[in-house]
């Protein structure tokens, strides 16, 4: 039997479905148990049809959403235009015509992945999204098969490609964040409005996805604070590094005793922990669970084969389970209700970068407000100053984010002192 | 319902079975659709019995397997006995009595795994081991899975925990092999005859079953060359960091034009290749294929926990597929005929460590032997000579197996040049 799928779109990672269906054919034949064929591809208009047929793709290319929806002989759709319209409604679409779905749709899944999840389940279809969270790395089918028996206490991922190859400029050849800016956008990584990359929203939505699969809690974007690093300055980067660390843009989910809390800021990682080796436009999770211990998944995180590769595999899992007559699982089966952690329960270590007037006593004010929050020093560094002002640099023992919000608070009353920068630390 | 399970063996890793069944109990029974419960226990004796049930382990032991085989009403034998025999009885009888098998047995299914595997076929029965390559490390089910639609082109991993733990010391602390191995061996890192970690046996075996995934091809045993730790001098480490490498005992299968080649031998990596960073008792799995790319996979090679949660995903599995009437599909059904790679399509490039007398010509006499079969040197060092003796270092660019037995060959004919130590090279 041959299994039909309507694409939609034909972007860059769309067409590497076809590539991996023709180079590794038989391989994957042989895991779908059925061949799978590409029965339709919608794009956007005619222009685009003709420019397409033109430069040699053989398909039949559709602009219509629906001749995919109404043809009785397409199975799976699947959806890798991006953004949230008109792909919502065309899943929906498809959905209640009875089509299986694979996305890399990550937007979307943050944002209305509960209400799509629960229309699939009505209907009794699949709805799969591998390569929603880092392309090519296939954590989320890892979570929920390989650590079902296990339990996840925290998740760090390095989960934007572009962010992380700017810091990786900027740590190893002393960039601004202006000129890796400026590169990436050059070399295609980053678009000419980067925000999403840059400011950590990219990334908070994968971190939405991954805290369903690792902690069965469905956060709303709006729970996932998130932090960019636009503001990271040379100065910054050099102290990490003198004191032992690598700053990257991190995801971090854990839970609590009161809940899970989730956020994406920028983070000193120890030189030696795994994610600190992960650089340019690769990404990584780091998983922390009371079974295995520690694990990391690591791989690129976009591009056209590796995401494919991903969608490649929802659509074999689908025709298998069609076959095995077992389809209409949701993706991710753990499921408990949502507990957000108390502020005073998430805790970790902080790096502040201040400038204070350079005089005697400034380092006994500091360290008395502080020390009115219970917060104690493990490092400090003051850098050379000119006379007038003293840059300090103090790492921090673990404290609470009430901790946080209120030095911050006190430090911002105090007109001597300018917080220039403070930035998670993660323990050894 | 409840899923009874008879486990063989009650050691370090059998412990943490229950362990985990009880901690995630309400996670795993929502994975597995069902509840699964530890109806008895093999041990060798009534004094092991004796000592567990005085321990306070709460469980049904018992001394002979006939209790287990004839016990209708247990659906799944776990295997955690390790070594051959008498584990393959033991298995052959189970699958016999229509007992699905989990085991972590690696050297078991590496040398008998076909055998096992064409009776579980022929049985209609699961016979899965997660935990027999890299224990909490998932990589087997996710090249099933998750790169279903990709072609894999090559596999470094490492492989050893016990070989890692060592190099890793020799590495950062300067220590030789011998004060390496005493440590471990205190640590119980290592067993009191070390052979299969330090020789590369043990990562030999997990190859071989590595080469069945992602090659969809059985190696024997015999077919994996393997060498090991024991000959890395202090000088070797010290030249690898001087050259920008880091020694690690790399499990490599590579597929080229005419088949495909696996070894175990100690491999000089970038010190920027991912693989690099894997310290410690750690294991990593670094996989390069056409879809995603490269991917890396990193956990524990070992250990209580980590094991246990692989062998519990794996009973998951089988409850699930139970329940869903889907089982006795193998747990790998990529396969192709066995190819071997012809010496000639083998290459890399390598390491020589040479001493030489301290005259003239010794250098142009080396380069005349190594032009001799067409290899080419990438990079020399010539080290402090005391008079009588020089030791030269070359790293070699791309140079066959076959090239490599040429040269050394003709090295070994030389009375002035003595070979110390020849190591592959991964190139950047």
């Amino acid at each position: 039997m041959v299994v039909k799928i309507g694409l939609l779109g034909f972007g860059t990672v769309a067409s590497g479905v076809p590539f991996l269906l023709e180079e590794n054919q038989e391989k994957i034949e042989k895991a779908a148990h059925d061949s799978i064929e590409v029965a339709k591809v919608l794009v956007k208009d005619e222009a685009e049809k003709d420019r397409l047929l033109a430069a040699g793709h053989d398909y039949h290319f559709v602009t219509n959403i629906d001749d995919i929806l109404a043809d009785e002989d397409i199975a799976i759709v699947v959806e890798l235009m991006g953004r949230i319209e008109p792909a919502k409604t065309f899943i929906t679409h498809a959905l209640e015509a009875g089509k299986h779905i694979v996305t890399a749709n990550k937007d979307l899944l943050a944002v209305h992945g509960s209400e799509l999840r629960a229309l699939a389940e009505e209907k009794g279809l699949a709805l799969y999204y591998e390569a929603a969270v880092a392309g090519g790395i296939p954590i989320l089918r890892t979570l929920v098969n390989s650590l079902a028996a296990d339990k996840v206490t925290r998740i760090l991922g390095v989960l934007n490609g572009t962010s992380n190859f700017m810091l990786t400029k900027m740590i190893d050849e002393g960039w601004t964040y202006e000129k890796a800016l400026q590169t990436a956008q050059e070399l295609g990584y980053a678009e000419s409005d980067p925000t999403n990359d840059v400011e950590g929203i990219d990334a908070a939505y994968k971190a939405v996805i991954l805290s369903q699969f690792a902690f069965g809690m469905t956060v709303d974007f709006e729970h996932v604070a998130h932090k960019g690093i636009s503001n990271i300055t040379p100065e910054d980067v050099a102290v990490a590094q003198e004191l032992g660390y690598v700053i990257k843009l991190v995801g971090d989910i854990q839970e609590t005793t009161s809940g899970i809390a989730a956020e994406v800021s920028p983070t000193f990682l120890p030189k030696n922990h795994p994610l600190a080796s992960v650089n340019g436009v690769m990404n990584a999770v780091f998983v922390e669970s009371i079974g295995i211990g520690q694990s990391m998944y690591y791989g690129p995180g976009a591009g056209q084969k590796p995401t494919a590769t991903s969608v490649m595999a929802d659509i074999i899992r689908i025709v298998r389970r069609l076959k095995d007559n077992t389809i209409g699982k949701a993706f991710n089966e753990y499921s408990r209700p949502l507990q957000l952690a108390a502020p005073s329960d998430v805790k970790s270590e902080y790096y502040f970068s201040i400038d204070a007037p350079d005089k005697n006593g400034k380092m006994l004010r500091l360290a008395e407000i502080f020390n009115s929050e219970e917060i104690s020093f493990k490092q400090i560094l003051q850098q050379a100053a000119d006379g007038e002002t003293a840059r300090l640099v103090i790492v921090t023992h673990e404290m609470s984010k009430t901790q946080l919000e209120n030095v911050t608070d006190k430090l911002s009353k105090e007109t001597d002192f300018t917080v220039l920068n403070t930035f998670k630390v993660l323990g050894e």
